[in-house]
């Protein structure tokens, strides 16, 4: 690791490109070393803040010209799940902080885009196109903080992506600084253009490994003037899933959401957080339903009605709740919203992230649900999430079978590995939203062969050759 | 190039691995060698017709460890119209057509996926799709003979991509035979996954450079159970753009087609067809539009009327057909559908697939126009195309500039270099949907940066390090 005098000379150099304020060491930098779940806390030679492209480049080349080279971690808001920033422990690293990449420099109501610098917030994204009567889709927990670069960087999720697809969809171009320091100036604003490679794709969802994304054009929507929200009740997750398919084929994308929480999920919110459950029946599995259109239309309302009706006549469903304002819209997705919290306040607890192909939810939910308890009687999975998508998030509690949470944890990689057997078995990801970062990395070797690992490194050889940045993150260095 | 001995000895390691009814030379070749203008037309060693990816394997295997390498090009339905499967006539090379490989490997209706073998063609899996009751949107003029394989290799597009997108957004997993011969297996059915660089989407419009594409997932959609037909007049495109944003704010994802015909373009198609003119304006500029809906909804009619209505009193638009039944219907699509056959009636032309961003479609039409015009005084452009997408057809014909076709043709040079000016000064793209191949190929450098170039370059070395897939196509070998 680098000695003092190099390590001050060094600090100097990226202080003469950013200017004194805008570089933190030490204590200072702790708020940025550290991850959100206190996971990776290593600390890093310094957290700079560049305020424009030709520094981030300026400060890339430092990196590269240096002997040996220093590692570049780019950051946003620092709200990623899986170590994509973590400082690593045996190597050289600067965090590149884009958060005062700040500005909208483009937007363009007729050509629904808007361009913005990476540092600009999801949140501050979604009220720059409101302000134009226009719509940003992507919705997060995270978005006040998130950064559109680190959207694009992880390739976010969310729970508008069933309407409007990941944060990949919504980009048609992209400014990188490459690994060379070279400045990549792709802020097409085009939605057809076959010249080539489409290489913005080599960024999106690279989490900082191939380059650092310094701005991006987004494309927006017309904002729906309409919005229905409403509680289905199912005796069985298969209600749920035959639900969604009915819904879909009638409304198609009207259908903008469509969140599954099982009842094990609505009962610890209703605990956690004393609120009354929403259902008579407590053991009720439930979807939190969206439709949205453009324009106010009363008889959107009343299809839904129409067609929920059905279900419950057919028995698919239990009950129905209709929000009939705004105010028990927003309660509903507060139930949906506050799993993560409720959860957090019982300890510790084991969280995967996963998808499978809509048809597997069913017998992927059963089956895991049979293989964990069979292993551990009286586990208690968590499952709620993105059922639209094929996306759950598949958290564990302790339930009976494990006195505290320590337990439970000691538990964490026998658990993950029954978890994960059976995503793969259905076809699955282990990873839908989150990505890998440094803590599935090494699961890697497990879930993608050797011909696509190796595509990987060759694509990581090629344009990093020097492996400065993001150093180790997704997949380990040969 | 190859001497006889060399060459029977290979065609008969090709014939042990396809069979001897699979192998065409010579005369049998050239239906697959020539193209669909016949610009381009050099024979190659054999036209090779693998049945399953063992033997695309294999034969990539046999090419690429020849002595010199053979060179491959990966052949669809031969229908491209950029000579993207050009024989080169300074190597030996052979054509590897997918045509045989036309299994359905999976429909799964519940996750609206489909898993289709490359050599299916589009027109097959847009049936395979509707006996599912499902919609595979993608929609070519070609279709009865374009394939799976060819649509993403190029990335296609057509009349459904403002609600649909593009091949590339349809597609969510690949499997791919790579420059090495190994088989990256894809084949992923997720609308989410996470999990390191997402490797289909450099195969998707890489026009056969980096691999050949064997077999597909493809997104479903419900199938729309009501459609609406219209046609719009307006004074000015101004009017027609100005219709679209005011139609897509309303309507949203329910507007599923947006073409523009201009007026030298419908004069064209009436005239060589001898069809009534739809419009007593003749100097109409028009729009013919689609809505869509997943379920019969009486209140869209009214809607689309009453909205067409208000752009007739503000004298956005000058007047309005809604078709009353499928018959009309399709005669307004077959409007739009003609120009392309009027226009090969009139003789050779000039054909430009461009796009810009919507909000400059009207600025870069007119300016475009009257540079022409400046040049070539009493030229005659006809243009047409998916204007929603920002994508024009700006063809040009002789009107009373040029005597003959020939004329016109000998000016080609020129007036593609007035065309592309314009496109490159409002930021637009010279090949929207067609792709580069060969004929585009030299345009590059003039269009892209030497840093976008040369990342084109480091991806097709390092993927294709014996230059055998599909060399010289979209670049020039260093």
């Amino acid at each position: 690791m680098m000695h003092s005098p190099h390590r001050t000379h060094f600090l100097k150099a990226l202080i003469t490109c950013v200017g004194e304020a805008h570089l933190l060491t030490d204590e200072a930098a702790k708020p940025f070393t550290q991850d959100e779940r206190n996971r990776y806390h290593h600390p890093a030679l310094a957290v700079v803040f560049p305020k424009t492209t030709e520094q981030v480049a300026r400060i890339v080349q430092l990196c590269a010209n240096h002997q040996p080279p220093i590692a570049i971690i780019p950051q946003g808001g620092n709200t990623g799940l899986v170590g994509g920033c973590a400082v690593l422990t045996h190597r050289d690293s600067i965090l590149l902080n884009l958060s005062r990449m700040q500005q909208v420099l483009d937007i363009d109501r007729d050509n629904r885009t808007m361009t913005l610098q990476a540092g600009v917030t999801l949140e501050q994204a979604q009220q720059t196109a409101e302000a134009h009567q226009l719509l940003f889709p992507l919705t997060l927990a995270s978005q006040n903080a998130a950064t559109i670069g680190g959207n694009l960087a992880t390739n976010a999720g969310g729970t508008q992506v069933l309407r409007y697809g990941n944060m990949r969809d919504l980009c048609l171009g992209l400014e990188v600084v490459l690994p060379t320091g070279e400045v990549w100036q792709g802020l097409n604003r085009l939605r057809k253009n076959n010249t080539g490679y489409d290489l913005k794709h080599l960024f999106i969802g690279a989490e900082g490994t191939l380059g650092i994304i310094t701005a991006a054009v987004l494309k927006l929507f017309p904002a729906p003037q309409q919005t229905q929200v409403a509680m289905l009740a199912a005796p069985s997750v298969a209600g749920i899933a035959r639900s969604f398919d009915v819904l879909q084929r009638q409304f198609d994308a009207q259908l903008t959401a469509f969140e599954y929480i099982s009842p094990s999920a609505s009962q610890l919110v209703c605990a956690q957080f004393n609120w009354p459950p929403l259902f008579s029946n407590h053991n009720a599995h439930v979807a939190l339903i969206e439709l949205s259109h453009a324009q106010p239309d009363a008889s959107l309302n009343e299809q839904l009605q129409n067609q929920l009706s059905q279900l419950i006549d057919n028995q698919t469903l239990d009950d129905v709740l209709m929000a009939q304002n705004l105010n028990q819209a927003n309660n509903f997705w507060r139930m949906r919203e506050h799993i993560s919290a409720a959860q957090k306040r019982t300890g510790p607890n084991i969280k995967h992230d996963i998808s499978v192909p809509i048809s597997a939810i069913v017998p992927f939910i059963e089956q895991t649900t049979l293989t964990l308890e069979q292993a551990y009687s009286g586990i208690q999975p968590i499952v709620f999430g993105h059922m639209g998508d094929g996306n759950l998030h598949f958290n564990i509690s302790c339930g009976r079978a494990f006195a505290t949470s320590e337990q439970l944890m000691a538990r964490e990689r026998d658990i993950n590995n029954m978890v994960y057997e059976k995503v793969t078995q259905f076809g699955g990801s282990i990873s839908a939203e989150h990505g890998i970062g440094l803590l599935k990395r090494d699961l890697m070797p497990s879930i993608k062969s050797a011909v696509e690992l190796n595509m990987m490194r060759q694509l990581k050889n090629t344009f990093d050759p020097l492996n400065i940045m993001n150093p180790e993150k997704i997949i380990t260095h040969n």
